[in-house]
């Protein structure tokens, strides 16, 4: 092993395809995450709506370099870097003397300056949120099962979802099919047909990045599957009876935060510039400016495609970062000349709506219908690291397709502020 | 549908058993339990030792009597019964008219008066305890890593189970073989070959139900997995930073308790009498003493065998008394006799070593080893509701055998205690 040391924080997509990438490099590698788990984001949605479980789409990241000897894991989680003596600082207090230095922390939700409304309207980014919502979910039902009030009642059964992107559209989608097709058997004194669900989304379409035949397909899929939809609406309060849009109130227990994203510090760390979303800004190579040896990459940086649009945040984006970054630091350690500047190349946007209908935008090609979703299926399957989760996934999916049940419905956990209020 | 309404509260074996027992009886049955989920416990410890996820072994209660229109399922928690108007009262409001009610409410773990222990040393009853369970045993080793003080990493890798009934020395064996075998590829700064995995047990022998052939063979088994036996000693203290049995003192950041039980509070709900553990002393038929319409059973009843010794608090007994009560009061809607008085038929007893020695003691015949093993895993499989379960547990252990790789080992939830210290 050579005396170069390559400290990677982050074990997302774009973190763990370094490391894959430095594979033989001859350098010392250490990758840091405050979690002991890879997660698999794009599925992340499945464990909030019962289907999934957590085991089947997170993998202990150490497993995933056992035999990399050139590899340490550390569960730690970064407090400060200090670029001029090149050394990351860990909560705990254990400093980390780097050579190189790979930043790919990521993004978590944001509220636009209402914090307060994440503990009324939780988002989607770890397996926590997942857990939490998928509690509050059932828990609605439970309680609207018990509930004599009819008022309250109905907002226990009306579920709103703030954002119209990938991750509300299927969230929307699979929650509607829960209390229209997997519930109603197995409760008495409500009928979950009755149940509400409500999508809000600010812009004039669901799925905006898609094209706009995509788009409105789409739309057209969750309102078959009982989904309400709020376009061209702003949320201007979440609170724990419901969600104000200006004049409209729609009395909801559960609210679920699809609505923005937030890039970790990265840039704050470094004292460098960030956009608005707060991603640090980074050169052509995905360097940090003005730091030779600092690399920023996923969704915690703001990355420009030649067409002059940002590059997308999402996984393939982030593997295709990380990959690069990997062949710039190798070249590097050989010292020969450094790659070309990174290149984004979009592989297309995929979206499911519900159990039988999904969206894929190839650019030129575009697909819809149950065709678009065994694609879908099929690539998700085939992305998820691990033969193990491969097959529990399938088998998963595979079992509700054919029984209509989800049986991952468990309710963990006490809720901390809710249930104190 | 009849007029007789049955209340049967609590969803383990005992009051699903009674369930599906009055099937047909032409009753309103209203099921009850806290929690919205079955749980198997008997491999609940695979959880703890990230073998198994949570959904594996735990089923929403609601679903499993969907097809059955004469039963209400609700979540809730009762908080009193009053005898007198034979009603019963949940902690939201909730009350529930009987004419019958049948008590099948479990037990807890107990900690002999010293319940500021469970802070650091918590038992295992419930999900939430299995994956706490996972979580301190999965950082143990994560902060080791870390560690640089010899003295605490060698705390951090001890960890000390109380109690060696079929729970301690199951998740004695597991957590053996997870620092042994499992995951000593995956750490850089630490020997998981070194942590040390600490027995402690009051009474003279292991598995002290069993006949004392198999005990001495399981306590061979665990020396084997390299498990530390402490055998006629009582813990005196629990902290953060160990044990204490008297004068000896193991310093070990991870305690697990699996030392005793304490029923639910039936007795008091019902003002009747109670055993040393608290659980009701019931009629031969089961029957709350002075309450003909009152059936207590399962792990919170205190019923004893012909032979003057009492039924074990195991899954079989809570199912035949189940059957039993079920039994008794379909006879009493027909204005039949009732049934002689309840029986219990001991089928055995079961217990595994790590990961291919069990000891299964059928009175006459005796078995240990791997075919005992194989036994205890067809049997287990065999009584896990639900396919999908059946297939999903069975490949979880094919996987795991075959490849040696546990991978439920997920470090989910922060700690609220523990971390704040």
């Amino acid at each position: 092993m050579g005396d170069h040391h390559i400290v990677v924080v982050g074990g997302g997509f774009g973190g763990l395809q370094v490391v894959n990438g430095l594979k033989g490099a001859g350098a010392k590698i250490t990758l840091v995450d405050r979690r002991n788990h890879h997660l698999f984001q794009p599925l992340l949605y499945q464990v909030a709506t019962t289907i999934l479980s957590t085991s089947e789409i997170a993998w202990p990241i150490r497993h995933l370099f056992s035999d990399r000897p050139d590899v340490t894991t550390l569960l730690g989680e970064v407090d400060a870097v200090d670029t001029k003596v090149k050394q990351v600082t860990l909560r705990n207090g254990t400093t980390l003397r780097y050579d190189t230095l790979v930043l790919a922390t990521g993004a978590t939700h944001a509220y636009f300056g209402h914090d307060e409304w994440e503990r009324v309207a939780p988002g989607l980014k770890t397996l926590e949120d997942a857990t939490t919502i998928r509690r509050r979910v059932l828990l609605a039902f439970e309680h609207a099962e018990l509930e004599t009030d009819p008022a309250v009642r109905d907002a226990l059964l009306t579920f709103t979802i703030v954002g119209a992107g990938p991750t509300g559209v299927e969230l929307a989608g699979i929650i509607a099919e829960l209390a229209h097709f997997t519930l109603p058997s197995e409760f008495r004194n409500i009928d979950t047909h009755k149940a509400r669900v409500v999508l809000v989304e600010a812009g004039p379409r669901v799925l905006a990045t898609f094209a706009e035949e995509l788009s409105a397909y789409a739309q057209r899929a969750l309102e078959k599957l009982g989904v309400e939809t709020h376009l061209g609406e702003f949320v201007t309060d979440c609170t724990a009876d419901g969600v104000r849009m200006g004049e409209k109130f729609i009395p909801s227990k559960t609210i679920v935060w699809a609505a923005g994203v937030e890039a970790s510090p990265a840039a704050k760390w470094l004292g460098v510039a960030e956009d608005r979303a707060g991603r640090t800004i980074v050169e052509k190579d995905l360097r940090a400016p003005g730091l030779p040896d600092v690399f920023v990459i996923g969704d915690t940086a703001s990355v420009m495609r030649e067409n002059g649009s940002p590059v997308p945040g999402i996984a393939p984006a982030a593997k295709q970062q990380g990959e690069y970054v990997a062949k710039v630091i190798r070249a590097g350690l050989k010292g020969k000349d450094a790659p070309p500047a990174f290149r984004y190349r979009h592989q297309g946007s995929l979206a499911t709506i519900g159990k039988s209908a999904a969206i894929i935008d190839f650019g030129r090609i575009k697909l819809r219908g149950w065709i678009a979703w065994w694609i879908w299926g099929l690539a998700h399957i085939y992305f998820l690291i691990g033969t193990r989760s491969r097959f529990a996934v399938a088998w998963s999916w595979l079992w509700i397709y054919l029984t209509g049940q989800q049986s991952a419905r468990l309710i963990t956990q006490r809720e901390t502020i809710q249930e104190k209020k």
